[in-house]
């Protein structure tokens, strides 16, 4: 059990010193400097989380973990639990939105089960590491324990470390959990001292009805569970789920071992939140890939001060908006890599 | 010389049936509808405007087409003229931002100039088709002869016409000419009636002192000429550039051929704004690729009614904006036609 202390010991803030050499680079290539905007502080962040100039976006894997969530009980989804289970088969089959994204990237999806209700294990490509049959219902009582809570985070842990052997560049999170808005929101309302009603929006789509039902049971499992804001593993335990957990410990694992994490949405934004409470220096090593349309979201860009790279309107989670986001890694590492320089390329600089 | 008349002829407004196929096609895959954005937006658009469904963006060519500008004479860029030709010689040796970029999406650059002052033609790879060594200065007269711009039209829609029969799926639309962020911004304030001194920004990088000088030199233009703003044509040729008024033909060939356009940044928006003012008709086939942080295209963006699908602080055009666009065209077409139906993998819909 002291996994986790000893991989945030590991975690500290990234000197500058790659980020500056790639900044150095950025401005002897063929363009006026900081035309290319945001790729070029992209390509530098890069350098700068993983201490490597130059940097390469060779491995992308994006890291989309299931779960189910007991707070379906009271009817907080517009799909019903076994879409869980239906689609993480989907995943498996490669065709999910997320797969066909992610190949388009040319990067891998690891599917991982924390906690599917009516998933059998052994499907063939499932990372089997089922915590429980589902979290139980935090309208009436905590979701999970502390002990499943860290063993939750563990698993996100030992999933880097599995692929960290084949080589890893950057990860990408996603996520499956018919429920899991609800628990997201109760865990940013929790961290943040938000209302609900702020931090909560329509997930898969629910109506306005379905909405203010949503509010209402987080605000219960607040008052029945007290989460401790400053204990993030209790906030977890109480009203999270084992998916967000089991990113939590990605998020981590990628921040101990200097490899970019790039969050899909809002509930990969609330597992980092989880994960900056635990270690603040985590922190330094997360890139928002797009603004969802979840309400919740800005909470979490805002507390993350972290601005992402895209905003299509996208709400589907899975890693979708990840798998989009390397696709601009690549292009901002490319950009590095490839492009000449004024000299090599024999063009004049600026003369005014 | 009647090329141009009968394009127009053929440009009218795409009725909406593939659109609407494409729009049931992607209600029945596996996401909450709506659920991927502006993806969606993409992926249906894409169908609209070609009138094909199935939609498939399996070759997309950016058309980056170069020419020199009197105006330079005036102190309106940051760099020297001569970086025109030599940016083109980047081209073709691929170490510019839009070879890069083109690569890492896979479209072919079509290279084309269109009036380099110092290019000697006859270079491999180089698709020569000079109007003449540069405009002329448009501060003291006309930049160029009707006859001329209409000709600059004419080589556009001849690049598209050389290309469509390699296939052509989408067109990326790009620029290189030292200068021309003032030509583009003294056409989008002869269009619009805006003062030149709100469509005008920094270009490369100029200075205030430099921006100032940019407003003055367009103002100037403005009166000299008395450029007809009904007169798409008359607006090209005396305050207008060689290359965007190809880009103008390459927009409104992509219009009569049902070719979606991407538009880059500023500059391409500039001639496609004259593209519409020729046929309003040629608007239904475009799309916005990137906000550009030269303050004027905002304007055009306004006046054109598109909405851009990224905001990277990009300022650097070539075509590197419909580059990264091209990238998401190709995701929202394989969403389309890669992922399963709540039927085909057995997926349950939504219950609420």
């Amino acid at each position: 059990m002291n996994v986790l202390p000893k991989l945030l010991d590991r975690i500290v803030a990234p000197d500058g010193a790659a980020g500056l050499q790639a900044q150095r680079a950025l401005d002897q290539l063929t363009k006026p400097p900081g035309s290319l905007g945001r790729l070029e502080e992209l390509a530098r962040g890069l350098s700068e989380m993983s201490g490597r100039f130059p940097f390469q976006a060779r491995r992308c894997v994006i890291f989309t973990l299931a779960a189910d969530h007991g707070v379906v009980a009271e009817g907080v989804s517009a799909y019903p639990q076994i879409v869980t289970a239906q689609m993480v088969e989907n995943f498996l089959q490669g065709g999910a939105a997320v797969n066909v994204l992610a190949r388009h990237v040319g990067a891998p999806v690891v599917v991982a089960d924390l906690g599917v209700a009516s998933m059998v294990p052994g499907r063939p490509g499932l990372v089997s590491r089922k915590i429980g049959p589902g979290t139980r219902n935090m309208a009436t009582g905590p979701a999970m324990t502390r002990e499943e809570a860290l063993a939750a985070i563990e698993v996100g842990i030992g999933l880097v470390d599995a692929e960290r052997g084949n080589g890893l560049d950057v990860i990408g999170t996603g996520e499956m959990g018919i429920g899991n808005t609800t628990a997201a929101s109760a865990v940013v309302a929790a961290l943040t001292g938000a209302p609900a009603a702020a931090v909560t929006g329509t997930g898969t789509g629910v109506d306005d009805e379905g909405r203010l039902r949503k509010i209402a049971v987080i605000t219960r499992a607040l008052a029945v569970n007290r989460p401790q804001p400053a204990d993030g593993v209790d906030v977890l335990a109480k009203v999270g789920g084992f998916e967000i957990a089991g990113l939590c410990g990605v998020i981590l694992a990628g921040a101990a071992w200097r490899i970019p994490v790039i969050l899909d949405g809002f509930i990969a934004g609330a597992a980092a939140m989880v994960a900056v409470r635990l270690k603040p220096d985590a922190g330094h090593y997360l890139i928002a890939s797009h603004r969802s349309t979840e309400s919740g979201h800005n909470y979490v860009l805002n507390a993350l001060g972290l601005e992402p790279y895209l905003d299509l309107q996208m709400r589907l989670g899975e890693g979708t908006g990840s798998a989009l986001c390397i696709g601009l890694a690549k292009a901002a590492t490319k950009i590095l890599g490839e492009m000449a320089t004024f000299k090599s390329a024999g063009v004049t600089e600026r003369s005014l």
